[in-house]
């Protein structure tokens, strides 16, 4: 076999065979391929696609190019959640206190975002002292002990991911349907949870623009789960304005902080908790109808439970739980503009993408992988869509520690809204579910 | 400017800019940007193509690249002629000859051969004693003393050329006309000829499976050239059965020193060659019609003065002239094995692909660089298209120095060959001239 056949066939549209795939990847990770037929190959791929069979063997070699997480016993009850990633999407830090207080074990392994803002491990990490370096070892014995752990991960698992997704990133092949699903599915897999909910977003926050795109990624997922004997829910969501109130990383875990306190009670983030919990209680077997569910996911925040595993979470992975009570412990941003409203009105909408290019610029996420972030960075909206301002009133917050790029965050984040006179109709946050 | 972008730009379709051209020529030669991009960028192009100014400034790039030869007040006089190549094409060899006899400088570079036989260059080589090892200078004085070089193209023309050629070959993307374009024109133009003719062949044992394909590209060098201020004239030729009777290295060149002598003076390498001296004598300026051009020629053929000429080239390049004389100065196959004719009738086609690959398989050819060549070792083929066989008469010779590549040969050869009753209609070896 020819990794030079491989990629003219692939070229070509044809559909490649298990062996020839499996032969690629272990060529990949034994380094015998070098780098640039790689990504000839990807690029062929993200012209031709790949057919579910074909996706579902390159997840597959992909797994099996690296380390298996074993849970053993506990794997068939354990959570994993993952999201295809969004503005201001703080889901993961609100839902898995929240599940594991229902004794839903979760073990979450996250990669470290490279985007706008943060990932959810850079938004943990803005807990001083918090963090999610833990070894597989660790891991387990954590999600034993208290039920629940989130780690960074490793290039153990998956390698044959990391490589790939290295030069998809500098090829501009990362848009491709069949790629993008073998990245996270086999990552998933690897990880070893018995259960796997899928967050995949749309709009223009999001990777996939549009719920029809979106809704064919689900269902690449979630048949390449069948396909491997691995049931994974996917749930497809709206992206078109941030999530929640906060975009950044510290902002954003003081927002979660407040919703597993009870003090957010409405509004997307919210909603969206609630339904990701809901789903969970359903698909373990913990409760057959969604009301009850809900009912007691909203007892278990109700009771205070929520927040205190949040609090045995942070202080297992080494953080300072005085977070939880005095925000002011966070890293403390230098200036913090009051954005006043030009127009009365109700919002219309927030271009998700707007605002988080201006939190780019404040500093909040990364462009490349080792460069630093800014915890306290970010901006805080005020007014969502649907809700009235007058001219005058803030409209929203940047907290910045430069005031240049405050300016130019301003910028882009006024160009985020648009107004209109009558209240827009409100948008459900799930636009489908699909199941195994 | 970022690569990734301008990778992206050329995914979605979008046309370069010569700045961006430029850019990624000059990143590919600093070497600032990784091979992997350089690949991905190719897929991308062997996709989307390119529009005629973006093969243009590609050219130009690829020439600016390197060193640029220049034959000063020569220039307008030389000219050079390149083959896209097919099997059995030794009309370089006869043709620089003759045109040096006309009074016509000619200079001329070459790669060593990747393919089923060797290059011109290999052919050439396999007289005892011949080198093409010329440096620039060499090269440079050897045209104005004798009016005709040959010598092999180095790493110092084109190197951005050379670079994404050894890249292409690895990832399947050859076979996409701008990127042949601009290999083929930035080496001609950086060699410095002022005429410069190209052979565009298509058929079975071409690159160009159809003439259609064949003058599509022929056209977009020509009209590359027009972009950069060079004409450039292109021939489409026929390449659906091996050109002459010779195919290999040595025999060849043997072909050639007949064709030289007069001992050859019908059939398609008299035919081709004729009609690109024309070409030549007319497009010089030397000539204003065929005929007396034609004449012209048959009269250095016959006066001695062509194979005078390739005598005085071989010793220039430090070849044994005594091979024009006595053809046992050659190398000399182990084996010559008279293959039968099982059938009578008319030779219908000779599959060129075929007879090629089965000199391949003698060792005519190299597989990668550096490989050594058999010079000795070839097929001749006794009859050709058009002509008739009796059962039991000598269909084709197969020279060989291994028994068993002889029977793989035989194999292939045999294949090749097809019959018929009635005598097959012959076809004009030029399909189209294209001029600028």
């Amino acid at each position: 076999m020819r990794i030079v056949d491989i990629i003219d066939k692939k070229k070509k549209g044809m559909e490649l065979t298990k062996e020839e795939i499996d032969y690629f990847i272990s060529s990949l990770v034994n380094r015998s391929m070098p780098d640039y037929q790689a990504s000839a190959w990807l690029m062929a791929v993200w012209f031709k696609g790949m057919t579910e069979d074909e996706t579902a063997c390159l997840t597959e070699a992909m797994i099996n190019s690296g380390e298996r997480i074993d849970f053993g016993e506990l794997t068939n009850r354990i959570v994993d959640k993952h999201s295809t990633g969004g503005v201001g999407d703080k889901v993961t830090i609100t839902l898995i206190p929240l599940l594991a207080a229902a004794g839903i074990p979760i073990a979450k392994l996250s990669g470290k975002g490279l985007g706008h803002t943060g990932g959810t491990i850079d938004k943990l990490e803005s807990i001083p002292g918090f963090s999610c370096a833990l070894t597989t070892e660790d891991l387990k014995k954590q999600v034993k002990e208290i039920g629940v752990a989130i780690g960074q991960q490793t290039g153990n698992l998956t390698p044959a991911d990391g490589m790939l997704y290295a030069l998809r990133d500098v090829t501009a092949t990362v848009d491709s349907l069949p790629l993008i699903c073998s990245s996270v599915v086999s990552k998933k897999i690897a990880a070893g949870a018995g259960n796997i909910i899928l967050d995949v977003k749309y709009g223009s926050g999001a990777f996939m623009k549009t719920p029809q795109d979106a809704i064919k990624l689900a269902e690449l997922m979630v048949n390449t789960g069948k396909k491997l004997s691995k049931p994974i829910t996917a749930v497809v969501t709206s992206m078109e304005e941030p999530l929640g109130r906060a975009v950044g990383n510290s902002i954003e875990v003081i927002e979660s902080i407040d919703f597993l306190k009870g003090n957010i009670v409405t509004g997307d983030i919210a909603e969206l908790t609630y339904d990701f919990a809901k789903v969970a209680l359903m698909l373990t077997g913990r409760f057959l109808d969604e009301q009850t569910a809900e009912d007691y996911v909203k007892e278990l925040i109700h009771s205070g439970k929520a927040i205190d595993k949040f609090k045995e979470l942070i202080i297992a992975q080494g953080g300072n739980p005085e977070v939880i009570e005095d925000y002011n412990k966070f890293d403390q941003p230098q200036f913090t503009i009051e954005v006043k409203s030009k127009t009365s009105g109700y919002v219309k909408k927030i271009d998700a993408y707007k605002v988080a290019y201006g939190c780019k610029l404040l500093g909040a996420g990364r462009e490349k992988k080792g460069d630093p972030i800014d915890y306290g960075v970010g901006v805080f909206l005020n007014k969502k869509t649907g809700e009235f301002v007058n001219s005058g009133e803030t409209l929203y917050t940047i907290y910045a520690n430069d005031s240049t790029k405050a300016d130019l965050c301003k910028e882009y984040c006024t160009q985020a809204y648009k107004f209109c006179e009558e209240k827009p109709e409100k948008l459900k946050p799930i636009y489908a579910i699909i199941k195994p």
